[in-house]
């Protein structure tokens, strides 16, 4: 199946979902249950419905997620991030793989479109994660394709819940580091992994400005063969750097470990480091600070961006807006000036 | 004088600015062109009048800017930030009075009430940069008090455009990093120095986060006495770990040094160490570039901000939000559908 099939297949998919919810033949109510009761039909519809920029299915999407938040919240949300190369998509397959032996349902989602799930390719026929595709308590999702990341942002939220009533326990989101994003997913997850290079010095300098600050634990993959030798030495290196670091968990230090997802070497470690962070957040009562500060922060987050469209959807604001933005650059108009004249009618 | 008569006597001087400009008796022309002409009462005037939160004054105030507009710019932007007993004041003291030496004007504002600077005992008796406040070519203006982190971001964005149009050549702004204080201060300044502590590894682990990867220089104060092995080690630390961070400026690695402050030792190198930062930034387009995003993330930033206020003004909005907050706190109502009731008229 290439690339375009997929495509349009989609598209055939989302006009069939959003005619039966806009004529009401499908109802939120219907549609809630069937997400509970597991049908992945019904979760790739819902996560369809809460990715529609349309205004009438927002209030239906808002609607949805109200009723399915009694069923939500049960997962542990793990955050994983890296550049392209660091085997993000081998190592989501190898951690994947334990968690289903282990009887866990388990959700994958991207938040960036230029995430390894993205493109397509995750349903077509050369997967990346093939094993992990098929299993029937995985359900893979790439991200949604059109918006802004603050869009994306919102909408990656909304599944998390969704696939939580859907009774996946464990949600992996996965970025690429475009933008903001490291600081959206770390505003969404319990635990946020950072998936490294192995090598010295020069590759630790190429890492994203504060990154290490954000996350829980750096593993660097791919120890294996020839590699291992400067996997643990940049295992050490990070070590030693993130002793002066602050942690992004209080009271957890962020740990360096090393790992070849290629040979499966280090996962079991990987999870039970999670497992201990999830108890000792739990009882010291910073997982639920951190949840309730999220949802918070979530919601402060929607009301400026719905403030920002309504104004912006106003006729002729986008050139205005585009022509202030001129003069302050060449230095004619000053910012202040220029946000007066914006809101003088 | 004491604390309390400065604070009334500021309040009277408010007072009189305001009714003044109210009645149209001070033309935002003629105000503009004292502040022009380095009239030091005018600048104070026109600092009190962009630090209004009256709406009437917005639209003055905008008025002002935009007629000094093609005066500004033209200065030096040092951002300044270090904990409480790191030495801003002694440190600023010594910095301030090289520069004046060398017929440089300067500004020194603070961005949050608690900075050094605040609490009136900067003009009291007792000011903690008395020589360099008494000097006429230094105008010194502590943080206004009122309101958010945010407002007083704007009021120091603003009064730095005031100073540069009174000519002051050299503005310092201070901060002691409440909240995103740092950000903000990055967001506003062209060079961007942390005064840090001298000790080990301790210390430096107790750094804010992301702190390091804000600034262009670390400057180790206090390198004198029996401190001064320490302070060098310390230098030598930070150096080793900024090896491995990402630098604030473009095409600048961040630099650790030392000095001391209350000896007059290493003061010049750092006004040597800027002077060739933005000659440097300035060859390579750096510094245009920073100036012209700087100036839309402030406009956005009000632009936010202006909507936010404008949508909490309404009647019983603040307990309506407050209500669904703490629906959202105790899992009972989404963000998703928070945000739909706030707008649902």
């Amino acid at each position: 199946m290439s690339d375009i099939n997929h495509s349009s297949q989609q598209k055939r998919l989302k006009k069939r979902v959003f005619k039966k919810i806009d004529n009401d033949e499908w109802s939120i109510e219907e549609l809630a249950q069937s997400i509970i009761n597991g049908d992945r039909k019904a979760l790739a519809s819902g996560i369809t419905l809460v990715e529609s920029r349309a205004n009438k299915h927002r209030k239906k999407a808002a609607q949805l997620i109200q009723l399915l938040l009694p069923n939500t919240g049960k997962s542990i949300r793990i955050g994983i991030t890296g550049v392209p190369g660091a085997g993000k998509s081998t190592w989501i397959e190898a951690f994947g793989k334990k968690l289903v032996q282990e009887d866990h349902k388990i959700a994958v989602l991207a938040i960036d479109p230029s995430s390894s799930l993205s493109g397509g390719s995750i349903l077509g026929d050369k997967t990346r994660m093939e094993e992990l595709s098929h299993h029937q308590n995985v359900f893979i999702r790439p991200s949604p394709t059109a918006g802004t990341l603050g869009g994306v942002h919102r909408m990656t939220r909304e599944t998390i819940l969704l696939c939580e009533a859907a009774s996946y326990d464990i949600i992996l989101v996965e970025t690429v580091g475009v933008g903001q994003s490291e600081v959206m997913v770390r505003g969404m997850v319990d635990f946020f992994l950072l998936l490294a290079l192995t090598g010295g010095g020069d590759e630790l300098q190429g890492m994203k400005k504060g990154i290490m600050e954000l996350v829980d634990a750096i593993v660097i993959n791919k120890a294996d063969g020839d590699n291992k030798v400067r996997a643990t030495k940049a295992r050490n290196e990070y070590r030693q750097l993130l002793h002066y670091l602050q942690p992004a968990t209080k009271g957890w230090q962020t740990k360096a470990i090393t790992c070849s997802a290629i040979k499966g070497e280090g996962i079991v470690e990987i999870w039970e480091l999670i497992e201990r962070f999830i108890e000792e957040i739990s009882e010291s009562g910073v997982m639920e600070d951190r949840r309730k500060s999220q949802s918070l922060d979530w919601m402060k987050q929607m009301i400026h961006d719905r403030l920002f469209d309504e104004f912006m959807n106003i006729d002729g604001r986008k050139e205005e807006l585009r022509r202030l933005k001129e003069g302050v650059i060449v230095g004619e108009v000053s910012p202040a000036e220029a946000v007066e004249t914006l809101f003088t009618p």
